[in-house]
Order: structure tokens, then C-alpha cells, then sequence
């Protein structure tokens, strides 16, 4: 295993991406290095593995990146947390509000068993409003949200205080201007 | 390494979706079970680990569930292909038909290299119309296309003739009635 690795070195900084003014942070840089991409997963499972994890659930899009090789590194199913209409049978379904509008996020009916423990996984923690609806969706239904992972937080966006009381660990953090 | 599995068993059949007339294959029931998810890991692996690929081009969304485990365990770059306005930077993009409209995708300009070998993966092989544009994108920009790997095929589609000359693997095959 990598103990340490420089994965701010491997993050694109994109300015005025998707929308001027927003600095995005680019995991393709990560997902060029194995060697890096291969770290992330590691420092991961090692963080939880002793945690009593039933069940990975990753959010569309990247967190599929990231929640794939974890949930098998770890051994234990990879659950996805998907935009209406994207998954098939019978979903539990959660509406948040974005800045503009809202958006729809599922999870399938036989994916949640009452008493799961779940790990939340997605690349990037922002102002945590689809990890947030997606621990509603677990926890309503009789599971556990052990931990919320990310690679990158952007602490100030405020997720820490959206997602309370749960725990959230990223990699790497950046701070605002 | 597990030798075979049968995947069929793990794949959820779902009727009229995402419409009436549609016979869905659901991969979901491959991610909740580790072994079967591992064997598809360990299957395309063996199968392309001696056939000097460099990258693994994975489409959005299903397809890097399976890209990112199968470009860590072959530690090679895994490389998004991304509906347009998805990718940060510069990307080279394609316009495809589809049954209604078309649609748009696109590669990171620094993802394909000239002299880049390439594993075209996804989830599913059905018309394989976005399939072969990424085929495009890749092969105009100096890159090569080494093969085309899915999880599930559906040949009745006709997804061959759309991507002839490439060979094109799948681990499972459904025919059409």
C-alpha cells in the first residue's frame, strides 16, 4: 500500500468551469496515475475496513469512479445513488433543493435492508445537499450511514454543517478565496 | 481468479424499461455481489492484460464502474468519455444520431496521446452507436482502438456491423425473441 501520496499535485484546478467563476477540481488528473488513483482506494479502505461496513453507496457520476475498486478492495456491495429515471424497479426516491431549482436522486428498494451500515462515497464534498438526501434515503428505511467519504472537500461551502452529525473524511481539502 | 460464474443469474431482467417495449438488463445485480463483480474484473483483465493497452476509455455513467476496478487491476490511465459540457478543459467532442435526435460526446484533449493503445469499454454493447463515435474520437486524434469490451452484449442490435472492423468482446450475450 502507498502510505502517502501528493494528490493535490494531481488535481486540475479549472477556473470559470461549469460556470464562470466556479474553480473546478479536475480527478481526471488522478485517474491518468495509477499510482495515485491506486492510493485513493487504499487510503479508503484502509480508514474503514475495520468499521462494520455493509454496503457502498456512491454517487452518480464520479462517485462510481471511486466506489467501484473500494467496494471491491473491500468486499461488499456497491449500491448506486442515481438521478430520477436512471434506475430500474422499484427506487426510494429523495427531492432536494439546488441554488436554482431541484433535483431528484434514487436508490433501488432492494439495495437498503433494515440494519446496513452504510459508507456514503462521492469525489467531491461541496455544500452536501445529494449526500445529505442520500443518508435520508438510507436512514429512513432502517440502515446506518457509518461515514460520508470524498476525495476532495471544500469545507467551506459549509458540507460539515449540512451532513452533522455525521462523519465526513475527504483526502484533501481546499480552503476558498 | 474465479474461472467462470454465471453472470446470467446475476443480471435482474427488467421489463418496459426505460419504456414500454424495453427488456432492461440490470447490472446492479453484479455490484451486490462481490464475486460476480470481481469475476467481471478478473475475466476482462485476463483476457486484455497481454494486448499492450495503455489507456481504458470508459463511457459515462455504467461504464466506469467497471473501467475503474479493471484500469487499477491492469494499472493503466483510466480515461472518461463524457457527455459534452461534463469534462473540464479542452475535449475533442462527437455528434451521433440516435432513434429520436443525437447526442454529443466527448475525451480530454490530453487523454489521447498519438501511439495510444486503447480498451473501449462499457456496460452494455447494444447499437453501439456511442461506442463507435468514441472509436472516432480516438482513432482521428493518432490513437488506436485494441478492442471493445462490455459486460453484457445484445447482438440482435446489431452493434457489429456498426463497429466493424474492431473486435468487440462481451462476457454475456442475451438474443432477441
Amino acid at each position: 500500500m502507498t502510505i502517502s501520496y501528493d494528490l493535490d499535485a494531481a488535481i486540475r484546478k479549472v477556473p470559470d468551469f461549469p460556470k464562470k467563476g466556479i474553480l473546478f477540481f479536475d480527478i481526471t488528473g488522478i485517474l491518468e496515475k495509477p499510482e495515485a488513483f491506486g492510493y485513493c482506494i487504499d487510503a479508503l479502505c484502509e480508514k474503514y475496513k475495520d468499521r462494520g461496513i455493509d454496503k457502498i453507496a456512491c454517487i452518480e457520476a464520479r462517485g462510481f469512479i471511486f466506489g467501484a475498486p473500494l467496494a471491491l478492495k473491500m468486499n461488499v456491495p456497491m449500491v448506486l445513488v442515481r438521478k430520477k429515471g436512471k434506475l430500474p424497479g422499484k427506487t426510494h426516491e429523495k427531492t432536494f433543493e439546488l441554488e436554482y431549482g431541484s433535483d431528484t436522486i434514487c436508490i433501488q428498494d432492494v439495495d437498503i435492508k433494515v440494519g446496513d451500515n452504510f459508507l456514503l462515497l462521492d469525489d467531491l464534498v461541496a455544500t452536501g445537499g445529494t449526500l445529505s438526501a442520500a443518508c435520508s434515503i438510507i436512514e429512513e428505511n432502517g440502515a446506518t450511514v457509518e461515514a460520508i467519504a470524498g476525495i476532495i472537500g471544500l469545507p467551506f461551502l459549509g458540507y460539515q454543517k449540512v451532513l452533522d452529525p455525521h462523519e465526513v473524511d475527504v483526502l484533501v481539502s481546499y480552503e476558498g478565496e
